[in-house]
């Protein structure tokens, strides 16, 4: 391991240029890279090109990647001895909506202390900019101290992360023989809630499905017409109902086929956690799991399929009140899926359930959002354990292999695509409130997030 | 009846200034009187400033009558021998949206003519800017002719009927001595189905709901929490998908005490009408009645109450898709009532209904909107026969009694608070498209209905 003895040098050069780290990580966040808002387009492609122009001032063979939707962002470092590593995040946004539940405008980063810690707050601050960053000034401080970069690494940032990535299965079957690694390093994950480092060994898969019920050809007003013509908004809530039982079970025929039990060894690492629901819940004001009947908490969010809601509209919503019958109603949902469930088939499941709940002179269209299914790595190879090491040294507690409730379709993507296993770490935490309102990534998870990085390089050289 | 030898002559005025009316009627319709949207106040108040002063040049003494919210126009004819009348109808009008559905801009109207005859578009135009005209315009001829308003004419103008009337009880209450009549005149219904004259006999009562669920106290990621914490849409779903059963009977305890079953005599009558429910749903892109199992079309629009959601929102609902798990949800509904129904004990049951849906840990709100019972209107009252002939007379067929399905509170508040009955005489038709994009009014119902109101005056006097 050539490099590791001046592992120490790099973590120092880290903490002496954090507060230059921070003004770059700020400017990133400047940048209101929405992917899912036509509208935030040239946005989108402005992070680009500031990451771009980041990499190759780091002496990174960098370049711009077109596809039909937002750019990919490339990177090389020299051709070396070491295993390969492919290290992937996103430059892509959430929506801010709603707005006005904002402490500060969303794209104006701020440091604040809070009785949390420090932290920089705004608008993708962790999801992922704030991470992505972490390995890039871990690369920096290598360079730095080494005076080149390490070799052997692809750098692979898209733009189309919280859109679905229509345009990543294209771009990775086209470049497969450019991005094809020994391992992936995912940086879009979360330690565990508190505070202890972690390696992400599951993710749920996730299907999104749009639906539009439409009736009439028009608004009808209720007092002509109700009692007697359809309401679509009764059709989609009716729909919508009895996709789940009383006890939280989903109804769809099949849509359990696939689903796994945890290993005995995993459901002890899990207990080893010590994860109180109720204190997770009280977080965000609740105190009541609402999952499946007979399941732990760890179990609801990391290892049994859901079934939500996430966004649903009809009708009047303006002020005061309108006696309408609408035209049409529209809702969002979703799925996350574990084990080997199958995303299309329970999709045509759904829409087979949804199409029962409409009669035949009313009409539903649906609109697909990504499907992935769910991904589970072998541990088993020893980069993992390497990896391990390096975290409980940065952080002073031992790691743990922990499950994320999220979709984090890449690493299906790399398996099925790239035939690669994928190592998640991150720093995010709990209260980060990505995809909310007043989102917030700690100066700790940052500062030592890309000395992490730097030990796992060491480690894995 | 000393002005009744006249009425040709004011007939014939009324042909000949249909030019000049329809202009006048063009200028009210240009005024934006949105009344459940604060953003138009002040529109509101110009339409009440158009319409008083419109009035006064007729000789009427009419004035501005503030309220807690929209002007009231009151205004008043000389004293005399006549057997007093009150005219009542309503110069606000319906919110546009979904304005990109308009052919035009719905405040600037247009005469136009269709295959199914001239007629004049824009909002407002049949609900009921245009209906009140031709109050006004058959007043304005009546005066041209016999060189004097009608004597012992009251009229109540107002401009929250759009918006549950919250200020005209209390109005109604402080000047009872001053509206009170022998009969009241109310021009916001319409014509049977294929234009025969009518008079409304009986109205559906009208209770509306506003409910916002609260989960978490901010949106989560449904990555983070799915599956574990609450979704308020899928509450507020559960709630509203149980209050209608698959009979289409409403689930409410108590719900249907008060409903009464159609006298033999208007059953005979309402059957003579030979409505075709399946023409009449055609006309809108249906075809199938989702009414309760067993009852004829009419029933289901004029003598059964309904439940209905009028409007739905919560989480994401822009251009793409967002995981996420929102803090609230919101709904608005509405119940039309028939017969004896107690709109507050229905009230409270729903409300209770829904509250049963909502665990410990999230809340419901609830806003009440306005509670009016049903009427059934005395057609003993001789005035019913005269106004019934002077229909027949005008439109050469026999007018009918027939429901309707809307509610117009308005009755149910003159013979509550003033003690006296209501003449629901109107010109509407069903594809007037009220409360919708497009909305018009046909020119002769404008004309024919001025040269009604004529008649009815002579008949009456």
């Amino acid at each position: 391991m050539p490099n590791s003895p001046k592992i120490d040098e790099v973590l120092s050069t880290l903490d002496a240029d954090l507060p230059q780290a921070l003004a770059r990580l700020e400017a990133f966040l400047r940048i209101p890279s929405i992917s899912t808002d036509p509208a935030h387009r040239g946005d989108v492609r402005r992070a680009a090109e500031w990451l771009c122009a980041e990499l190759q001032s780091l002496g990174f063979d960098a370049s711009i990647r077109n596809t039909p939707g937002h750019p990919m962002v490339v990177a090389h470092s020299p051709k070396g001895t070491r295993r390969p590593l492919l290290f992937y995040g996103h430059y892509d946004v959430q929506p801010v909506d709603p707005l006005e539940l904002w402490d500060r405008p969303p794209f104006e980063p701020e440091i604040q202390d809070t009785p949390e810690g420090r932290v920089i707050r705004g608008r993708g601050a962790a999801d992922d900019k704030g991470q992505l960053m972490t390995f890039v000034e871990a690369f920096r401080a290598w360079k730095a101290v080494h005076g080149e970069l390490p070799s052997d690494l692809t750098l692979l940032f898209e733009g189309e992360e919280e859109s679905g990535s229509p345009s990543l299965q294209p771009f990775l079957r086209e470049n497969a023989d450019e991005l094809r690694a020994g391992i992936a390093m995912i940086c879009d994950t979360g330690m565990y809630s508190d505070g202890r480092p972690a390696i992400t060994t599951q993710l749920r898969g996730l299907l999104g499905e749009e639906i539009v019920v439409r009736a009439a050809d028009c608004d009808l007003h209720s007092g002509s017409f109700g009692g007697l013509a359809a309401n679509p908004i009764q059709l989609l809530v009716n729909a919508l109902a009895t996709v789940k039982d009383a006890d939280g079970r989903i109804t769809l025929p099949g849509f359990y086929d696939g689903v796994e039990e945890l290993t005995e060894e995993l459901r002890a690492d899990w207990q080893d956690l010590g994860f109180d629901t109720g204190e997770f819940l009280s977080r965000v004001g609740l105190n009541r799991p609402v999952g499946e009947t007979g399941r732990t908490g760890l179990e609801m969010v990391w290892n049994r399929p859901t079934f939500e809601i996430n966004g649903i509209s009809g009708g009047y919503a303006g002020a005061g009140f309108k006696t309408v019958l609408p035209a049409e109603a529209r809702a969002k949902v979703s799925f996350r899926l574990t084990g080997t469930q199958d995303a299309q088939a329970i999709r045509e499941t759904f829409r087979a359930h949804v199409r029962a709940a409409i009669p035949a002179d009313c009409t539903v269209a649906f609109h697909g959002h990504g499907a992935s299914p769910a991904s589970r790595m072998d541990i088993s190879d020893p980069a993992f354990a390497a990896a391990k090491a390096a975290l409980s040294q940065e952080w002073g507690r031992e790691a743990a292999y922990i499950g994320a409730g999220g979709s984090i379709p890449i690493a299906g993507d790399f398996k099925t695509i790239l035939g690669m296993d994928s190592m998640l770490i991150g720093f995010g935490r709990d209260d980060d409130r990505i995809h909310s309102p007043n989102e917030k990534y700690d100066l700790e998870s940052f500062a030592k997030g890309a000395r992490s990085w730097a030990r796992i390089l060491a480690a894995l050289s």
